[in-house]
């Protein structure tokens, strides 16, 4: 990997992409839908603190003709079309974008004022869903947070023996998915206390978030044809953070036999910005170790590049902020800080085990990596396994303390890709605020 | 409720829909959406052994321009768009319909070239799904199936405490439902006996149906605003068939500790015509009775309607078909025969409890009932229960007997609504066979 970090060929006429810290150098060039006030959504890209109009670039001709139906497919509402025509296509897009957004190449356009019409600032701008989710699959990969979680559920058999055999996932509901920043009002259920006789319907006590990897799917592959593992990637994207907001009362109450349904449902929060997989190739990783004494992946879930550099080098964090610690001008406060590559399954594993059965993977489609925890305190993605299910409270800089998320509570998640010779990029942020 | 049987206003000039036994009478008037071949996809209503080619209707301007915007709904593609007009709107439609339809009326048209201009005879038409399907709940609402099944896989703790306190749900596949007729592959899956050191993958060994009502939602409800069980009729627009098709082997090892995920997600088969609750009125029934000691519906999942009327009185009969069988000349044999009103939750409960979170439900989502097993051995909705997982199993006219299914077995669904004084509707077929 050449070291990419000084190189003048990689400056951005665009000066806030060479700011220090910015999630958007041209080295990410992450894709999302955009508006601003009163105008119709549509594809952008990011780049440091502005958005690259794609669709008036393509209508502007500012796009070489060479991409073909591309340059349809990014005039459309939502990145689906261009999903579909598979990441070969993407990754001739993303070439082209990164000549024509750098300082140095002859693709970068001369006219200032073209350079000012295709870009909108970021801080003017409504982030929408990145594509239309036909179906959105939640998964389990962090065995950190299957044994802890398992542990206060059921304390005698805390990992189930499948585990370790297979990525356990469910279907999550895709009409709740929320893009950035939506309000999260606190949904009413059923729950039941474990003396009680019978159960009480309210608003949720114990309301917590889910941080969490997403993959939205890029090419579809067709019901009855499965993905093998090798092609697996071929399927894929890009990815996202997604927060899956839990009501651990209503959860705990329902989720047997079939699983979480209203504990979930009332919504999850998408980041605005799907960064590529090439974006993110200098940040592969090797497949999370096994214990000693775990099974070896069965052999539809493994191949040497899977084993070698299947994971993701994403480091992701995440912060509260409640209303008492904005009023008082409280930073949000860090609740953890951990890393995608800790999983016990790779995407790539995710998308060749729920193809196996021949079941339809759409372009859109949104998987999630289920909570992402690592094996320390301060690397647990929701508050369950913070507090111990509410009995060992986060103390917060205000004096406050929180078991379960309180109204006027704000999470905010980020993440960045670091590592020595390569530009940093980052993932922009995933935020909701509990409450109407 | 006047006895329409006999009435000769109730005379269509479509010939066949006076045909003893047809599921299509101009009372029923179902919509659905279908295609010759070569033609694009587009919206119908089946009348006796034909299809009124409504979007030609309202091109031609055979529907009454006082229709308004379902004029347009009615040319798309698929039924969101009139879903998505509401109850009062459908009802409208049809009312002006069986006008259209019926002999002595001024608005049956008197062109006998435009008459049958407008009808497609369905031995013509592919059928395709009815709708757009955004989300696919499948419910458990059958108290003596989650008896069964649970006496199956958790024989010490068959039902579970929340069964009798909430309609217990889960979020299917989207991706994979498929309109009646569609060849289903035998999904190949990951399954582990339960004396073995490991699991295998291979072929589903123990491939199964689930006979089931479906229900389209009609008017959505927005992110956050629940539907109260008053007003969550006026959310459905009509009822059909689904096979919820399962690979029992994939299901009993994967599905703890989140649900039925691959053992169901490689194919659902949905029946082509949605039945509206309009022609569905004569045919209401009192919810089912609690045994005694069972706990009384919460408030939200309880009032007077739902208590009197809740119910839909539907005969539902599940058959099968052997390639030996067809060779042989026999006709498909019967397995069940089951009635949904005998459901423990309505559909009115099961869409009142969906949206107490706030859970938006979209025009054309689709919530299915789970199987529908009734407490007689001739009233079980699957093979699971019916050869008790596999131990008995089911004796064939050819000699043959079956477990689970065979390769080249069809699963054929049929039913029907009859009552002394009502002019007997029918739901079509919902068939499936096992094999590409």
């Amino acid at each position: 990997m050449v070291n990419d970090t000084l190189d003048p060929r990689l400056r951005s006429w665009v000066a806030s992409a060479q700011a220090p810290g910015t999630d958007f150098p041209v080295q990410n060039l992450p894709f999302g839908v955009f508006s601003r006030e009163g105008e119709a959504p549509r594809i952008g890209v990011a780049i440091g603190d502005q958005i690259l109009d794609l669709a008036l670039a393509a209508r502007e001709g500012v796009l070489d003709a060479s991409l073909g139906a591309t340059v349809d497919a990014v005039q459309a509402p939502a990145l689906n079309a261009l999903m579909a025509l598979g990441r070969p296509t993407a990754t001739a897009l993303r070439a082209q974008l990164s000549l024509l957004l750098r300082a140095h190449e002859a693709a970068a356009p001369s006219d200032a004022v073209l350079r000012s019409r295709l870009l909108v600032p970021q801080a003017e701008a409504v982030m929408h869903l990145p594509a239309h989710v036909g179906d959105y699959t939640d998964f389990y990969a962090s065995v950190h947070h299957a044994t802890n979680v398992g542990a206060l559920f059921r304390p005698d058999n805390p990992l189930l023996p499948n585990y370790k055999w297979m990525p356990i996932g469910y279907h999550g509901r895709a009409s709740s998915l929320v893009p950035d920043g939506t309000p999260v009002p606190r949904p009413t259920g059923q729950r039941k206390a474990a003396d009680a006789a019978m159960p009480t319907v309210g608003p949720s006590q114990s309301l917590d978030y889910e941080v969490e990897i997403g993959a939205f799917i890029g090419r579809g592959n067709a019901l009855g044809s499965p993905v093998p593992l090798a092609e697996a990637e071929d399927h894929l994207f890009g990815l996202c953070l997604v927060n899956d907001w839990s009501a651990r009362d209503v959860q705990a109450w329902e989720y047997q036999p079939l699983g979480p349904f209203l504990g979930k449902s009332f919504a999850t929060t998408v980041s605005p910005w799907v960064v590529t997989l090439d974006a993110l190739a200098p940040f592969r990783a090797p497949r999370a170790a096994r214990p000693e004494g775990d099974p070896a992946p069965l052999p539809y879930l493994d191949t040497p590049a899977d084993r070698a550099a299947g994971a993701f080098d994403i480091t992701i964090e995440a912060a509260l902020s409640t209303a008492r610690m904005r009023a008082a001008g409280h930073a949000p406060a860090r609740l953890a800080r951990t890393n995608a590559a800790g999983l016990y399954w790779t995407i790539g594993q995710m998308v060749a085990h729920h193809a196996m059965n021949g079941c339809n993977l759409r372009p859109g489609d949104l998987l999630a990596s289920g909570t992402v925890s690592g094996p320390t305190p301060d690397s647990l993605g929701c508050l369950l396994e913070l507090t111990r299910r509410g009995a060992q409270p986060v103390a917060l800089p205000t004096g406050e303390s929180r078991a379960f998320l309180q109204d006027g509570d704000e999470v905010i998640f980020t993440a960045f890709c670091a590592r020595e010779g390569a530009t940093r990029i980052g993932f922009g942020k995933c935020r909701g605020r509990i409450g109407s």
